[in-house]
């Protein structure tokens, strides 16, 4: 198949000018000494979460490499060690890069103005984005080139899933926990500003925003776009053979490319949001055109490119909603502003109710997308069709994963930079140029919280369908006791998940705050600035705590459903991820949604609206605010991982639920 | 059918007990002229309440009644009203008792002490769960043994369901309103203490006690009650017959007659709590091994005896969960107590957490009861014996439902007789009586919303096998795009229902805010109490905003499922109910658990834990109790209705949906 070598071909291409984007950042001027030496303890910090984060995965990966290589087989044993290896590379280059991009941005900033500075900050998320994209279609690619077995790969698509798992939950604990413990001992107990160096926390709080919304988010695609590409593997050789799999991994080698072109139309100095717009638009539009002459090219007709649009257009919608909900012009958080000048209360129940309230769009459009995709491709007429087609679309909506990734990760690069700007007294000036990308970063970041759920949904309930096909189901009953009862289990994982994850923030901050009281008390002339702080202990705690706290959660979405496989049997395992999905999405719009319409209603509070800073509104604010930070940095994102780690996790172990299912009944 | 005459004459005695129980309340002494006049007012603002209710509720049911006569049939029409018509009397009858129960506790507390005021708040209760048991079932049992055609009765089942989305719903959000209405202005803005007779509000928030705990939870558990009973006829009847139906009934009937029987047990005066839950334990034994010889007598075998314990021990170990995560004694409640010294947002993300986590346990315990109730009754042989099995299940959970309500009325009933005592200035030791009773009454409250969820839960589940028995589908194949929609748009109703009673008790009480803020504004004397507030003027604006307020959701709960029936299908339409089911069930698990250990967590810094009064920890934990509120009284009752109402109005319409249903695909 021509097609795999294609897109193989394509990946490497995507890697080259990857290195090629990652050489522009790294020639770039650093600046003084002082920006070397601050912007040198946030790389440093970054490497050395990973380096422990990957220390604790080895564990976890040879465990889990022993289990398949004896339960299903060496050859799946070995697509998961690759799987988890790729993704591992893809967040190491992604993360370096973007903590070499931050201090230039800010010296470009500082050197150059606004247009030098969003290339530097742009190209540092580039990076991040076609390492994604390169090394997914890479491995796909070449892996079911040799082993012709999409079962085989699946390990491929659980090794990528593994890596989230720790990058997004333990990095969504990391994040927050250096934020909180930096705020409440620096900025509340000891009174001194935000992103100022003589908090030992402040390194480590940097730190967080490169390892949640650079490597987290990185993670979280990268399992998406390979478990896309999984599942329309899977069901195309189904329903066309070879051409049904041409034509997917097509899509997604022209997304590859017209990603790395939009990239060269992303720049200006008046408007940082347009220039990034453009660029996601750009990506879209050429993907669907080539899309179309694609599916001319291998069926003769447009049948199977309308769940592309589909998917595309799922995905633009599901992140303007997002943008609704949480962006201080429109009214949801204006109301929750309004709510909070009467308290801490009200903005709470405010914030909860507007999340909530912003689930219903995203799903109605979720909804229709998935009959649509799946009734126009033929779904009605032969089933394998439609289900193919559901796939296509969820292809369709991370064909451009590049850009989308590269927009997303160019917001904590600008937002360090910030910090850098602060930490070194830069002038002025130079602070409005980064504040002004910062601030166009927090929304692109909601948007791509919206476009990952959507994404992980997506692929989820091609997974779920993949799993289907695989253990030959003809069908998941839920008006079966067993399946009901499977669904029941599965739709209170993500709220089991959810708690667990907000409580290991609290433990997490807990142990965070006690290390930074202890060094404003031991260190002398910390607070006069003669003695330097121990930020790497704080790195260092704050990375212990993460990876310690993350163990029960990610037991949990592994073990749970092989026990329900094991003990229940295929059919209710296949009820507790249609019931894992279902919530798990609910729950992930509703979370992230909220914490993003808390974080810009105090923005907007402190913008000056209901009397701004120092009012009952701005400290009510504040509450909703940090309320939300768990929610829409730690909880909601992860939520992604489980709902698509618990259908990978099924389809992979499905040959031994088939073989043993239903041990209990 | 002998059966269904003696239910019905069982039902009748219960009235009977009901009557005397009432005389008895009624004959009690008043006490003073002030109390008899403080009541009178609490009396005839929840006569108000009710009457204006049910004055909105007519167009409803006319409207109703005209859709179902054309659209279904005139029977089922009749029925329809017939249930309506019977849920309005035992709320009437049941508030009316209750509201003269509270002020002849005051006084027996008074006069008598501990042991006498006990009897009267428990004969209150007493009064409206006989009058919920005796009303259901000589409805569904004079009803089927007239028309003997389940499909016809479901018409009962939705009367019942109307109404108790009126109580529930609108009750609920009228409840907090009052109670926010009063407690922000006249404590926190004028300062006077709570219960004080010079608050305009106060009489609303005693009211409001009787809408919400009494009237609400009280047609709650009617619809839940006639729910199971006619799914164990439509289930019965397809399993095994008049003896299908005849074991269910005579079940129910023996339940009437055990929580009589355990009546006669609730006195004493030391242990309140202790007297409560000899009766709770009588009714269940007495049910249990009645229903074994009943078992015996109708099929010659214990298999079907088997789903009836499932029942009465889901119910059972629910409600202890639901107690561990609510109760101060238990490391939930005292986990966000602590969480509390940290301020504001640590106590809410804790509730938070423990309400989400709090979800594991009965899910689990669902799903196992749901598998057992299956399983053992033979449905792994013949699928309509196991389904008929879980609806036993529902029906044992629910057959001692008279002294569930009777337990869970007492409550308030306390609760409005502490608030007389102090508005009436009554000495210290009467308030301490009452205190000790409305202490254990919080207890009864948290458990009995355990219950009610868990009724819900099971009563829903069996109306949707039901729907699925009355449709002749042969599966709900979750794994079908139009299913997996339906799902997806069921699971997320729960959360734009949750959203708008939340948002809805906010604008309720803004209005309560402003009449309040208006009367000491322009009563002039008020605050030295020379002259008296329009109490009834609060009632009337508590009242109106109450039932404007749920228009929007109690429209969506029933046009909803109608729009995906007709639209997608039947098939889909089992999805959306298999969604709503389950995340229905996990959020008013949250809700309910959430805003119970808020309260508790309040309580308990106020009993003097982490400083009490007037610290830090208090402060954080009054907010958490605020946000808790509509929680654990609005949103997460609401829910309960909200799932069985969907199913409900499912089944009702289903003949309209197989005719005309999946128009648009």
């Amino acid at each position: 198949m021509n097609i795999l070598i294609i897109a193989a071909i394509v990946g490497v291409l995507a890697l080259v000018f990857a290195l090629y984007k990652a050489s522009f950042v790294g020639k770039q001027d650093e600046g003084s000494d002082r920006m070397k030496e601050i912007a040198g303890h946030i790389h440093d910090g970054a490497m050395a979460f990973l380096k422990r984060e990957y220390r604790s995965l080895i564990i976890f990966v040879v465990a889990l490499f022993i289990i398949l290589g004896i339960g299903i087989s060496f050859k799946t044993a070995v697509c998961f060690l690759i799987g988890a290896l790729f993704s591992v590379c893809a967040g190491y280059i992604g993360m370096n890069v973007a903590t070499k991009a931050n201090v230039r941005t800010a010296n470009a900033a500082y050197q150059h103005g606004m247009g030098k500075a969003l290339d530097i900050a742009f190209s540092g998320g580039a990076v991040m984005g076609l390492c994604v994209v390169g090394l997914g279609i890479i491995g796909i690619s070449i892996l079911y080139y040799i082993f012709q077995d999409a079962n085989i790969i699946t390990g491929f698509s659980l090794g990528a899933s593994s890596i989230a798992l720790f990058a997004r939950v333990g990095g969504g604990i990391y994040t927050k926990a250096a934020d909180v413990g930096a705020d409440l001992v620096g900025k509340v107990e000891a009174g001194i500003p935000e992103d100022d160096p003589r908090n030992p926390a402040v390194i480590a709080d940097n730190v967080g925003d490169n390892v949640g919304d650079v490597a987290g988010m990185g993670a979280d695609l990268f399992e998406s776009y390979v478990g896309a590409l999984l599942s329309v593997i899977t069901l195309g050789v189904v329903s066309h053979a070879e051409a049904g799999v041409s034509y997917g991994i097509g899509i997604a080698a022209v997304g590859i490319l017209a990603s790395v072109v939009s990239m060269f139309f992303v720049r200006g100095d008046k408007n940082p949001q347009k220039a990034l717009n453009m660029g996601t638009y750009i990506a879209s539009i050429i993907t669907i055109i080539v899309s179309a002459i694609l599916a001319n090219h291998f069926f003769g007709d447009l049948k199977f490119f309308i769940p592309v649009i589909v998917g595309v257009c799922v995905g633009l919608i599901i992140s303007k909603i997002t943008e609704y909900y949480t962006a201080d012009q429109y009214k949801p958080v204006r109301h929750i502003a309004k709510e909070s000048v009467t308290g801490d209360s009200t903005n709470i129940i405010a914030g909860l109710s507007v999340g909530m309230m912003s689930t219903v769009g995203p799903i109605i459009v979720l909804a229709i997308g998935i009959i649509l995709a799946y009734n126009l491709s033929g779904g009605t007429t032969e089933a394998i069709d439609g289900l193919y087609g559901i796939s296509l679309a969820a292809v369709g909506m991370l064909a451009t994963t590049a850009s989308t990734i590269a927009v997303d990760a160019y917001g904590p690069i600008a937002d360090n930079a910030g910090g850098i700007a602060e930490m070194c007294e830069l002038p002025e000036e130079v602070r409005e140029i980064t504040d002004s990308l910062d601030s166009v970063g927090n929304t692109t970041a909601a948007i791509g919280k919206g476009f990952a759920i959507g994404s992980a949904a997506l692929t989820a309930l091609s997974l779920f369908v993949s799993y289907i096909q695989t253990t030959g189901l003809t069908g998941i009953d839920i008006s079966k006791p067993a399946v009901i009862a499977g669904t029941f289990i599965g739709g209170m994982l993500p709220f089991a998940f959810s708690a667990l994850t907000m409580s290991a923030v609290g433990n997490a901050a807990g142990a965070m705050i006690d290390e930074v009281r202890r060094q404003f008390k031991e260190i002398p002339g910390i607070m006069e600035g003669k003695a330097a702080p121990e930020y790497a202990k704080c790195v260092d705690i704050s990375t212990g705590a993460a990876l310690k706290e993350m163990i029960v959660p990610g037991m949990i979405a592994v073990i749970v459903p092989i026990l329900v496989g094991v003990l229940i049997g295929t059919e209710a395992l296949g009820g507790l991820q249609a019931g894992a999905l279902i919530t798990g999405v609910l729950m992930a719009i509703f979370m992230s949604n909220a914490g993003g319409a808390w974080d810009n209603a105090k923005k907007y509070i402190e913008g000056g609206a209901h009397g701004g800073k120092g009012t009952v509104a701005h400290k009510a604010a504040v509450t909703g605010d940090t309320v939300g930070d768990p929610f829409k940095d730690t909880s909601g994102p992860s939520l992604n991982i489980l709902i698509k780690l618990i259908t990978v996790v099924s389809l992979v172990f499905a040959p031994l639920f088939i073989h043993f299912g239903g041990i209990l009944l």
